[in-house]
């Protein structure tokens, strides 16, 4: 039976840009769907990058114009990868245009912006770039949580450090202006905590948070700490930071319940640290799950069991996971409802470090 | 050359006056000194556990009656190991006597209390047991923030992390109610991370709080939370925990510098990682380094390379520290005044979480 | 400028016949090649797996005759990747119809028949799957080691530990039978870490090995053991079994020089630890570099630094090696004769392993 | 009850000395015994370093004539930790005088002196201080085979590596010279390893062995590396060696059976790693057992849950059981016997890595 195409416009062409044009290519290998990806187009400024790139990967056609290529009939699915104060203009043009919707996080540079992109898309299929939950670890964990493995939960823990801010060789990119970003290190990293710490521990109530810029001049946050409460009444703290010297992308989080523990790191991420209070006490101990195995989550979709995926694989999964979705004409998530509600803490956080206060989401 | 005698009267027979009196008994055998303790008398309620106590751990005597103890003649040291609510009145008669002073800590159930302590003990040589200074590890940490290794502080975070607050058994000993322990992980847990924090980082600024009860009808916190600010311009976070469900006692730390970083937990207390930001990029990586070697901090008080040391140690090298401190005439550290920074900081922890407000420290 | 096309014969559509396909679709994303492969025709004896794996991964054409495959006009490469016994014929048929040849590991199921394949194969461009050689971390040790860093080789140590063995539902497969696999753990384990060895610590003058099976009536090994002198002077021990209970798939090597120290893990196979013996002592500690970053091999072909790749990348740079061998007219290795220093090895190891005795192996 | 009181002669000043005199102190103090140890008398050649070592670890007497006291009235117990070559003379003595019999490992220089020492240890209680049979991790090991835990054995490994051999500045201490130590790595670490490897998994029954030397002109073995074949079937695999570079005290095992795994290093050794395979596939993984807790040998003697303990602590846990075997007047383990077992192992390595060849111990 031959597949449905999905003709994809891609609008950006970094670095980010690639680990999408990858997932494009590489979900029909590893996830059965009935839909085939065209790369149809990509779009960016730099007709030079641009053609390089479009070589490489594999997109038919370049273009310097997203305006005119969001609403192309041979597109099917617009895919935004760019800086972040473009998301919404092109969300807008292309839910405008019926487009299948595909966004990088953080949805937007404002959580009106995001609020108004969610309601132009809730009729059309749409997804978020919050590749982490589909780190088998991290779908591993949600399982666990959702099977009452942990209990009630205590305490939620995330760090998100690396050690970009310090680097003076990037300071001029357009993720370290106000403008083009939105923020920093918040909607940068601390973005994915929030949205993986939504996911597995649920909304949170009230939060409280303090941020810095350590570099001179910059008008973004390096780095970003809070507290909070979560619904379930389990305490939260987090921190992202752009100046983690020695981290070079420690995407961590850890839960504690009245009945287990896991902990996670994504520079390990094929392993996740479960902790089983119901032991007996003489064999308490975390153990180091590899998660690549019988049972695990995409555990069928990749290699054999102890052969690690990495990366580019979480992009993969979140497209294979969206296209079952799509046949089965189900919501996806994380889409751009899930991204307002990690935008909506992120706003949250802006105005309680500059208010200083704690700031209810509730 | 004869040893000078140093008689000591000990004010408890819990589990922690078990690690002073090992320490008591060991410390002439690892530290050179020309100093020996006595151990002349042991007080509290229960005889026959103090009986016990007393002929297991080597003590002269045994009395039920802290207040006569403190005052006798043939006493010249005072070692306070007792709910903390009796710290104060058994360490003012104490000092009132000039004795020595040794106090378990946190020093006092207020601020107030802590500082009248302080005044108290002026006079007199003191010291308070946050014995996880003298970890060789964080001696070593110590050492090479001193010498510039991390540069800039960027970030300290700390946490402390056991599950001893879900243990049903445990909910009706004197840690566990406000009258006896004025906190809970505060003072138990919190205070020595605070400890190390300014041993390590400097002063605190401001900070900002959040407690938690989980079990019921308890009145002291089972979880303490804590974002602040150092006077190095340094972003501080804390979380101690009873409810660390999956944690034995992880009382850890990371600091991220300019330079470097280091990390450490008590539980791997033999160990420092340590990042060095000016290595080649392509040989950036922690070091994880067994602090029991050449050039370590007490390295040649104890045992060879390689053959590591435990708990009690790091009472062992306090009490060796202190008493070459005394030999020397200088001030020991930590002492009550280090040990009412600390309690300033319990407080403002405190303050802020009751009023939900920022608390400046200066 | 268009691309040279090289078209592939793939002979075999199991586990590694996935991961060969996926190598060959990707290879021209991640490495700048003047070749480009066409996946021609795939070749297996069952049907209906065929097709599913020929439209899953894109092969143009299926047949289950590989004689007839490998001298077709339109194929310039043939892939094998079917049990070691069918090795040997279709080499010796491809080579002898000009193909330019890949072959899985280990190269033959006797030595006789590997140094004839070897022989038959000088004349075409050739390479065998030893994919770990390409592990950046594996890579990154390789440097390490020729720069001197390790200074004179003492010990090398390696441990290739799964736990097929001793699962009854897999006892029937090829692997698990002389005729069709050769040997066992040997010539599926071994042959990895001798490879690696051979590639980082040089030849092996002599060795004494052991060999045990634990299944009942199995005919070829469960386990082998082997202790070795390599031409350096170091000693060698090596360890590989199908029933090491606990590990997935745990194949790691440490080597220990008068200069430092490298460890690594297949499990863990984005980092490396090293030991540089010249620091001072109180920096002497082994090292945990995410081998994913700036100067590290294959860096700048896969993603950012921090951003792990997997088990399939091992695949992809092996090929992106060979193409750019092919481009520079020069031999690539680990090639044929490479393949055949792996199989004297082994040969040694059943022979020593047989009459219980020393074997040279110069 | 008044204690009784055994006197002792300790013979040796060094390092390991100064482990015993702690132990022989601190015994008391973690272990309940109506034994109560005198240190009565301490000899060695060396008068300077004698009284130092007198006056720090509370010895009453010392003397340099080893044959005198030995016999003395006064002493009920003898402690060798001399260099080897002295052990058999003095154990023979003492055992002549009817002495209590505690001796350093490795018993003797040969077998035949071990075995003579064993039949003259006969009718006096005795000890050999293979000390780390008493680590907790290890003594828990121990009770989790015995309780069938890890199944059928497939699999022991073993190493210890340490990276003295390699320093020029300890070349000419007696452990380096085989009148003194009889062997160098063989007697010094592999006895460590094969005690532990006889304790947990029972007899070897055949073994093959290869010795090394890299230091110029000395006469004993920096390494040694062995396989063989223990009576339960499984295999096994040895390292000993003093050119470890990269690792300080790497006494570590690892056992594979058909139902688990254990493993553990001693630079760890509050630690067990523990692998049970029958576990749901999804929850397969290395638990890391912090060894130091509710059912965990000696936790009740030492600190609390979570508080860790040292290297000290293995020779007080090694003194208290001997002293709860003395009271029941049962027979200790590792006695001399035990330590004759070893001492088998190590002349088979001896005489294998000599012709060359296979060695049966049975």
């Amino acid at each position: 039976m031959p597949k449905q195409k999905l003709n994809v416009a891609m609008i950006g062409a970094g670095f980010i840009a690639k680990a999408h044009s990858n997932a494009f290519q590489q979900v029909g290998r590893f996830f059965p769907t009935p839909f085939e990806f065209g790369l149809r187009v990509i779009c960016a400024r730099n007709q030079a990058k641009l053609e390089v790139m479009a070589s490489h990967w594999g997109w038919q056609e370049v273009s310097t114009d997203w305006r005119e290529i969001v609403s192309r009939k041979d597109v099917q699915v617009v895919d935004i990868a760019v800086p972040n104060a473009l998301h919404g203009p092109i969300a807008l043009a292309a839910a405008a245009a019926g487009k299948i919707l595909l966004c990088e996080k953080p949805l937007a540079v404002s959580l009106e912006e995001a609020e108004n992109m969610a309601k132009a898309a809730h009729h059309v299929p749409n997804l978020v770039w919050f590749n982490y939950r589909r780190v088998p670890a991290v779908a591993f964990a949600k399982k666990l949580i959702e099977e009452g493995r942990l209990g009630e939960a205590f305490h939620y823990r995330a760090l998100y450090l690396n050690q970009s801010g310090n680097d003076p060789a990037k300071a001029s990119g357009w993720r370290y202006q106000r403008a083009q970003a939105g923020s920093g290190a918040t909607g940068d990293l601390l973005a994915h905590s929030i949205d993986t710490a939504l996911y597995l521990n649920g909304p949170i109530t009230q939060l409280f948070a303090m941020t810095r810029t350590f570099f001179p001049n910059r008008d973004v946050d390096d780095a970003v700490v809070l507290m909070c409460r979560f619904a379930n009444g389990s305490m939260g703290t987090f921190e992202a930071t752009r100046y983690g010297i020695g981290c070079r992308n420690r995407n961590a989080f850890e839960m504690n319940g009245s009945k287990g523990m896991v902990r996670f790191n994504l520079e390990d991420m094929n392993w996740l640290e479960f902790f089983d209070a119901s032991e007996a006490p003489r064999f308490e101990g975390s153990r180091k799950i590899m998660v690549t195995g019988p049972d695990h989550p995409y555990w069928e979709n990749f290699w054999k069991p102890g052969h690690i995926i990495g990366y580019e694989h979480t992009f993969i999964a979140t497209l294979g996971d969206f296209l079952a979705s799509l046949e089965r004409k189900q919501p996806f998530h994380p889409n751009f409802d899930d991204a307002v509600a990690v935008q909506r803490v992120l706003d949250a956080v802006e105005r309680s470090a500059t208010a200083r206060n704690w700031v209810s989401l509730v």
